[in-house]
């Protein structure tokens, strides 16, 4: 008996009940029964996102939106800063050459945090710097950067939009989106929302929302303002994805109401702690100098490749991140964001340890697993 | 007790089985076990629109994939024909705009079929067209237009695109992509596949990729070209809304293999066609002179509005589409394509018969639910 435990961070394990609201009979998007579905799934994401501007769903993946924070604020030729310190630093990147915006990076190397300093000195050399562009959780390296400190430097501007990438971090620990004073907020449902892939979020500011009227990059499918127009109706602008949405009041109604978003992040921050103390308490080294919570990187330890990770999933049964690019098949992400508790933190700390031993690693086994039950009892 | 039936062309009823799919634990969309699940849909989906070149599965709205059908193969100041005969039509034509596109549109009275002279006059007047863009089933008309003998004339070019919007045509009658040589096609989840909606589909022909190396057009997240390169690999560029695709797989194992497409064609036409004359033998008119299979318009009797379809859904528990634009309230759409039947389609006429009755219309209550239900025996 093989039973198979997902640990990537995202998608992510998704609760029964919100499964069950997803096989309930379709209902048509424009019909009056939907309305207060959707109605629950926008009001409850602005107490997510700690906003009291607009939370647009659109059906698509992350990536989407983020595209929408670059399309629906910038012109071709205007200018953006990028945090670049992993593989979705790159793509903020990519994205703003796509749509032909001058981007400035700052390069971060992998698994460590922006210095807010670098941003200060890029946007005082830069004074036609319009958004800059940074990831919360950079879920590539395990890393979290300093919004709150970046958004300070940011603010002092008010010509200069502050874009979050926040897929990995909404839900997962405080962003306050207001109090932080971010313009931008995106985030996306098959992560701390346990749902499916499907849907991403974008929350804009008044002053986002304003710098749409000039913006002239095109955009059809993901036209910001067409969409708050249509949110006040309890609408999308084109068909959603209505099985998800169903899925969503009931996440939302787990996260906001039952569980509550202070206790969500505790949870979260708790088990990413042990399980990195117990990851160190045999030896093993960490991908990030200033880990996210959502999710661990560790360094395989030398000697050890990619097949610890075949063999959790195939003889194990567990299933997480490798690395990206340069970091494939050298170390191992391990999430947390979402539907994960201590338990299964016990569970993949003992699989990880199992895998360590059956591939020739020498440590004390158990030895992990002992002080991840010992911290979870704290 | 009331029960609910969901009658619009789009999103349509979801099958049992399928849901159930979708309800099965998430996978992770790189793992091992997701690889065979994608290959089957990307190989299906080629069954089903009849073509040798690749489909890429989108996560998004059906617009999502319309917005790629003009984005990856044409640059700002290129010329484009759309045939406008409904609200799609004018979609087809907003997106052009929004991309800085030339647009000269063929407007069609709604519920007319664009007359394929038309388009051959278009086609000579103006060589610099590139792209050709039609629906094959507009569904806000209930109306097909004839995009074979459209395709036929466009096809008498090299440099020119025949670009289909089929999302309520491919399942739901014959539109083979190859052998009428159509150049781009794309389709939605929520329609003939008996999916939620989520999904979106678009297959491009060797002359259409080749048009994606050259059109400066900014993309990133619909970037067809890239899609293409990973769909070998069963693999999608950005994180697919995995549990859709579960029920795709699903919906495609009903459709392809157990139904058969050609009896799937056969069933909605039939349908489709007892649902006209049931109406007319009850002295309804239709809103289309050429309709698609899809869904059949009909014309609400003189002194009837809009609340014989809120009596429909409110009291009788059948929802069906109204109107848009200058329509509404005055038509009602009632679906064919997707997971209907005979059945199906005699309880809606009744349910219809029994509405026009409250709502004073003067006939003989009953005769077309025998009409259909003599026509079905058939």
């Amino acid at each position: 008996m093989l039973k198979r435990r997902l640990f990537t961070p995202g998608p992510v394990p998704v609760p029964d009940r919100v499964r069950l609201a997803m096989a309930q009979p379709i209902i048509n998007h424009r019909a009056a029964d939907f309305l207060p579905v959707f109605r629950e799934c926008r009001t409850k994401l602005q107490q997510v996102f700690q906003t009291k501007s607009p939370v647009v769903i659109l059906s698509g993946s992350g990536t989407v939106a983020m595209e929408a924070a670059v399309s629906n604020v910038l012109s071709p030729g205007d200018e953006a800063l990028v945090i670049r310190g992993g593989k979705f630093g790159e793509r903020w990147a990519e994205i703003c050459e796509a749509f032909g915006i001058q981007v400035t990076c700052i390069d971060v190397e992998w698994g460590k945090a922006v210095d807010p300093a670098a941003v200060a000195k890029a946007l005082d050399q830069n004074p036609a710097i319009k958004a800059v562009y940074i990831q919360a959780s950079e879920t590539s390296t395990a890393t979290r950067h300093p919004v709150k400190e970046v958004a300070e430097i940011v603010r002092r501007r008010d010509d200069c939009l502050m874009v979050v990438d926040a897929i990995t971090a909404v839900g997962v620990y405080n962003v306050p989106m207001d109090a932080w004073g971010l313009d931008i907020v995106v985030s996306g449902s098959q992560k701390a929302f346990m749902l499916p892939p499907g849907l991403a979020f974008i929350a804009m500011s008044d002053r986002a929302q304003k710098f749409t009227k000039t913006a002239k990059c095109p955009r059809y499918y993901v036209d910001i303002a067409k969409e708050i127009k249509t949110l006040d109706k309890d609408q999308t602008a084109y068909t959603p994805a209505v099985s998800l949405l169903m899925g969503l009041a009931e996440a939302l109604k787990i996260m906001v109401d039952e569980i509550g978003l202070e206790a969500t992040w505790a949870r979260t921050e708790k088990i990413a702690y042990v399980t990195r103390e117990a990851m160190k308490s045999i030896g093993l080294k960490m991908l990030s100098e200033a880990p996210s919570p959502a999710c661990t990187g560790v360094y395989l330890p030398d000697g050890i490749g990619a097949d610890l990770r075949k063999y959790l999933i195939q003889v194990l049964g567990f299933t997480m991140a490798d690395g990206q690019d340069q970091l494939k098949g050298k170390v191992l992400r391990i999430a947390h964001l979402g539907y994960f508790d201590g338990y299964d933190t016990i569970t993949v700390i003992a699989a990880i340890e199992h895998a360590l031993k059956a591939k020739g690693y020498n440590f004390k086994v158990g030895e992990a697993t002992r002080c991840a039950t010992e911290l979870l009892s704290e």
